[in-house]
């Protein structure tokens, strides 16, 4: 039996994780792939730093140029994060004829057309299982499994923090500021919670999921974004009365050739599979010709469920290279398919309106929405008892420039006192 | 751009939807895995026969050895189900160094060894992702994508027809009978229901996930099976108040280096991910370490689910050949593992007594179980007023062996009216 040589890059949570799998279960991964995987070399910014993790016989260092010039190793798990210098480590193992494994969402979002051409060019294996929905084999399923399908819808719940939080909100009737502080005295969140309350995290993966289900590049540039600070104890309950869950997700569609990609917070229908996806868990529900639907579930983060992920593309990886078909699911992903503005995109909404309580307002509201081809699926009214009433709508499908300029009408008229809430409804066909 | 020319061996649902998918888009698989896809030949039982797609250019005949001799054919697509003459077909395919796709599970759990073997001496390829939950990608899943995690238990609804007649049974307050039929005529169940209803179906898949998640041969005579047959409008209705789902679930668990497996009726509660797979839909619930739980769900059967999967693996195998590397994932499984007995096997139990209404009644059932070592979880007690009473029982876990032998005394005591229940419970810990 052969040793195959790996070194991982940066030793924080998850690369701690990678170290402990691959020293505690040698007899495993051996059995598994067929070749013995040895931890030689890490790199580390802090190597004075206490572990968590005994690594005996490991070379610990600073020094990127000792790894990368290594030929010994052929395995480089990136679990750095950010742009750089994971960008350039990566570049530079796969040019010097190493595989990649990488949990690096950021990177891949931005620069993945970059890297996917570099794994190319070099025949040489980038995996990234745990970029997104941790030990949710979603990368594989996209990249491999579910090859037999062509995709039409990639919808998921890839934010765990948040959707921890729009669970407690849901069961204890709070708002997103009553539970955002415990979210974060419980570790859900980074002490600045801005890329995941503001849906930045799910829009990187939103990038990385529409390109490789849609075989055609997607970059974070290209994925309308927005977060849940706006929603209200109000809005989860007025939701649940009409059968919604209200949800922040990641929704990758491609329809005639073009492709729509966006992250939101949506109500979906209670029987939604997403709909029960609770606390920090992460889904992704798929639809595709043939095989109509799909939903994988699990745990989206934390230590060992991302470690686990890398270690999967671990042993793939080493089974590649005891087969000598390193490269074997590269593909570069040119932007063949154009990205549909948000403008145009098409989706129900739900909508509450503070207006004045006089006859005729309604019909002045609805004739505005009738006027932008906004057709209604329900309306809700009550009287506050101050001259005012509360109206509650869901519409049919309407595309959003369309919305955007009645609610610009809409919110000049003298019968509008408020304009509470508008948040778009999916999932309606599931 | 290479040719590479597949076979499909029957052509009866399955085989059609596959023979659709390779003729229809045929640029996308090519795409997909580099080279092109022919449908070279078919052989077909009754060639005469109409069929839903056309197969301009493709040999049709009833003749397998030109089509085992035919050395252009590298991909031979088995969809006639059964054990001979699949079997046969199978092992002369990978003799002839030919890759095999097979939705098989009658044959794969019970010859699953044997054609392991075989596809390793060869070197050659065989996929099975259609044999077990259709176009749910488990077979994947267990065999690459959570290899970085050491599995411990793999749940399973993987028998549609059952789930659908559950669910109904549920919805409606319907018993198994009332439902039977109208499942019978909506296509849901063969004329002949036996396999689907008594749980052979899902012991045969349960035995392929029990081999593949914990890498030991488990075969179709390991599994402990029982079917759907006895179960009530009033066991749905007791498990509903109680906070349970009733569901048909295969289970394998390994625990300290044995692996338990089987089929049966459980109580599952409300909240365990399983229990909202309602009408016919799959999902298997996997644990691991590492990657805590994960769930997969989608299509079980159906011709264009199944076809896909079959698909996804032709597409796998066209890009293993492409880079020669055919065999990559072989593995034998040899039985390393022992069978727990199923009198050994420790669950805990939902029961139903009919008993004599009279003082000391319980005490003396309840001290018979505390004889066979079964504490209670809870007691729910309601006079039928007919001198009797019906107690029905949830236990904390007990060993199988332990329950029959606590149930065969309490049935010869004289108090005993009728044991009308036995249900085992799982899933708590989920």
């Amino acid at each position: 039996m052969e040793n195959v040589y790996v070194a991982i890059l940066g030793l924080g949570t998850v690369g701690q994780g990678v170290a402990m799998m691959i020293l505690n279960d040698r007899e495993i991964w051996a059995k598994r792939c067929g070749s013995r995987i040895i931890l030689k070399r890490t790199l580390e910014r802090r190597p004075e730093r206490r572990l968590d993790v005994e690594l005996d016989g490991v070379v610990r260092s600073q020094d990127w140029r000792a790894i990368a010039e290594d030929p010994e190793i052929s395995v480089v798990i990136e679990t750095i994060g950010g742009i750089e210098p994971a960008r350039t480590y990566i570049l530079e193992a796969l040019a010097a004829g190493k595989n990649v494994v990488t949990a690096n969402k950021e990177l891949l979002a931005v620069h993945g057309q970059e890297l996917f051409a570099a794994a190319k060019a070099a025949g040489r294996d980038l995996y990234f299982e745990a970029s997104v929905a941790g030990a949710v084999p979603i990368i594989s399923a996209l990249r491999q499994n579910l090859s037999g399908s062509i995709l039409t819808e990639v919808m998921g719940i890839v934010n765990g923090s948040t959707n921890y939080i729009l669970t407690r909100m849901k069961r204890e009737g709070l708002g997103y500021g009553d539970v955002l502080g415990d979210a974060q005295k419980l570790g859900y969140l980074e002490a600045d919670p801005t890329a995941d309350v503001e849906g930045l995290d799910a829009a990187r993966k939103a990038a990385i999921l529409a390109t490789i289900a849609f075989k055609s590049q997607v970059t974070y540039d290209d994925v309308y974004a927005q977060g849940i600070t706006a929603i209200t104890a109000e809005d989860m309950a007025f939701a649940e009365k009409l059968g919604y869950a209200v949800k922040l997700v990641a929704i990758c569609r491609e329809q005639e050739g073009k492709i729509e990609v966006r992250v939101h917070p949506a109500l979906l229908p209670e029987k939604h599979p997403l709909s029960s996806v609770n606390d920090s868990f992460n889904a992704v529900f798929i639809r595709g010709l043939g095989l109509d639907k799909v939903m994988l579930y699990g745990r989206g983060a934390g230590r060992m469920p991302t470690a686990s992920a890398v270690m999967g593309d671990v042993v793939e990886i080493v089974r590649n290279i005891n087969f000598n078909c390193q490269g074997r699911l590269n593909q570069v992903y040119p932007r063949e398919k154009e990205i549909i503005p948000m403008a145009d995109v098409k989706t129900r909404f739900f909508l509450r309106f503070i207006l004045t309580d006089k006859p005729g307002v309604m019909a002045k509201i609805t004739k505005v929405m009738g006027n932008h081809g906004i057709s209604l699926d329900s309306v809700l009214q009550k009287e506050l008892g101050d001259g005012s009433a509360e109206v509650a709508f869901v519409t049919h499908l309407v595309r959003q420039g369309d919305m955007d300029a009645a609610l610009a009408e809409i919110r000049e008229m003298d019968v509008t006192r408020e304009i509470r809430t508008v948040l778009r409804v999916e999932g309606a066909e599931a």
